[in-house]
């Protein structure tokens, strides 16, 4: 028999708590994404599955892109979740308990909390902590722990698993793409995933609003004049404008981005009177984490965000400003 | 040891077919795209490596975003193709000789002519036919081919092959993509495919005018009422104003096929006096196929075009009648 590494260990620890609880509490973080919702889609649907009393806790709505998720009628908020006491809960895809939002008041209670999360900067905020950066989702800790436990992997919890992947991974695009992320996907297609259906929700469901909020946004495009920054600006009036909501401001900074040449994207967005919240993205080396950080924000190298006051001119030249000593100096021809 | 399948056998006979020729020419379709330039990368790499005489022939210029690859100065157009008698042609991912253009003049000489295709509609055209129409991309056959002749496989070669699987597939969106075809990405990782770097030159280098064209465009957007039908319009003045090129149409019909509901997308494209070029999508069960065929256009079920004359407004008429006559009766609520 093999030694148990450390991960196992925190598998087996896992697998004995869920084998002693019958009610589970299972948490996401704030605007849920693919990744977390797929992860406790898979989990609801097991541990329901086998007679537990799970529910799940999210500070917001599931967007309807993923409402097609076994199981998301089981995802409450603070309004709509009924009377429950959990003997354990396990907290999925949060780096820290402010990512939690309301819902770290289920932290405070008797029962032990599991930390089940693949960013680099957990906090460690569980008694259990089960923090693998190398994942590229959660999903795939969900699917190994199912391995561990030698659970039945159904088609539903395929069809949630696959989400999570595709969804944290940019269709399989972004550099936390391994050789292990598309064999699992392999087999989670053999295992019955409903890609199809997967694909249709997630990215071939844009309301309208999205379409007009494009065509009102992509003339605010700016471009710095060795091509290396480019930003959009989103005011509340263009929202008004759209009838976009929140969600449809999503992937927005991909425009910049994928423009040739942008080693910095951003998206500059007003959240309200002189309040402008700036997302960041890097394309090359720049660490746009260290950015956002000067201006009390957070997130990684590649994707990160913050939120400053003023005018949009005055929060635009700060931001550029601490972008461009980030650059390297140009080499000049000779 | 195992009996040789039909598809092996070709295999073979096109591995002793090389063996036996010093002078290859490739050919790849108009318009070239990822799949037919990630093979033609694939063979001219290994075919050059091991001292063969070996160019390509494209009607076409290599696009921007695919002059990564490796070997792509060795594709020429007629214009720029050095004297070559070859003594064995290979027509990579042509369905039939009109997607070859003014290279099929090439296919007339001595030598003999293989056809690698993955086209379900595949028209026979060579000496040597090894057509798969389960393979997701050709450069899954290349591949093949590689793993039939125990060929190393070079970074170089992995990375172009990936290039063929990623933009076939959408991403590993679209539904040919196969846990084979995970699989085969999963290795071409190990075997060292450059993904950032396709990622980076494939879909994060847009030039500036398509973002101009796009929010020229968008706003042309039209929906049925009943939300199934939707349409972008590009006029030539559009481009102008854009300052955009033929390429920075692609992905545009994507907008209408996104949104929710929708089943058949639309593109009209105005291509000279009176005469559109038609995109059609289709998201659900609709046969787009049957559709462009009425107008003497071609394509497949999911994907087709066809050329029609008149003005914007008659060409719309006709095209969305016959759109509206494919669609199933709407279910009238009782």
């Amino acid at each position: 028999m093999d030694l148990m590494n450390p991960v196992d260990l925190q598998q087996q620890q896992i697998l004995q708590m869920l084998s002693q609880a019958s009610k589970v509490l299972l948490i996401v973080h704030k605007v849920p994404d693919g990744d977390c919702l797929g992860s406790v889609s898979a989990m609801l649907t097991r541990l329901r599955g086998q007679g537990l009393q799970a529910i799940a806790y999210c500070d917001d709505p599931v967007p309807d892109s993923y409402r097609f998720l076994p199981a998301m009628d089981q995802v409450f908020q603070a309004s709509t979740i009924p009377e429950f006491t959990p003997e354990l809960v396990i907290v999925i895809d949060c780096a820290d308990e402010g990512r939690i939002g309301d819902g770290s008041r289920f932290l405070q209670g008797q029962a032990p909390v599991i930390n089940i999360d693949h960013h680099v900067g957990n906090s460690q905020f569980g008694h259990i902590n089960w923090v693998d950066s190398q994942a590229a989702a959660c999903g795939e800790m969900i699917y190994r722990l199912c391995t561990t436990a030698s659970w039945h992997i159904t088609d539903d919890m395929a069809t949630a698993i696959y989400t999570s992947l595709m969804t944290d991974t940019g269709s399989f695009q972004y550099a936390n793409t391994t050789p292990q992320t598309l064999r699992l996907a392999a087999d989670l297609r053999e295992m019955g995933a409903r890609t199809d259906e997967i694909r249709e929700k997630v990215f071939e469901s844009r309301p309208r609003a999205f379409v007009n909020l494009l065509a009102q946004i992509l003339p605010t495009l700016e471009v710095s004049d060795d091509g290396r920054v480019a930003s959009l600006t989103v005011t509340r009036e263009a929202m008004v404008q759209a009838g976009a909501s929140e969600g449809d401001c999503d992937g927005l900074i991909n425009y910049p981005r994928f423009l040739a040449g942008v080693q910095v994207a951003l998206l500059f967005k007003e959240a309200g009177e002189e309040i402008f919240r700036v997302g960041f993205r890097s394309k090359g080396n720049i660490d746009v984490y260290a950015i956002a950080r000067q201006f009390g924000g957070g997130g990684h190298r590649k994707a990160s965000g913050c939120t400053l006051s003023g005018t949009l001119a005055e929060v635009k030249q700060q931001v550029l400003g601490a972008v461009r000593s980030s650059l390297e100096p140009l080499e000049i021809p000779t």
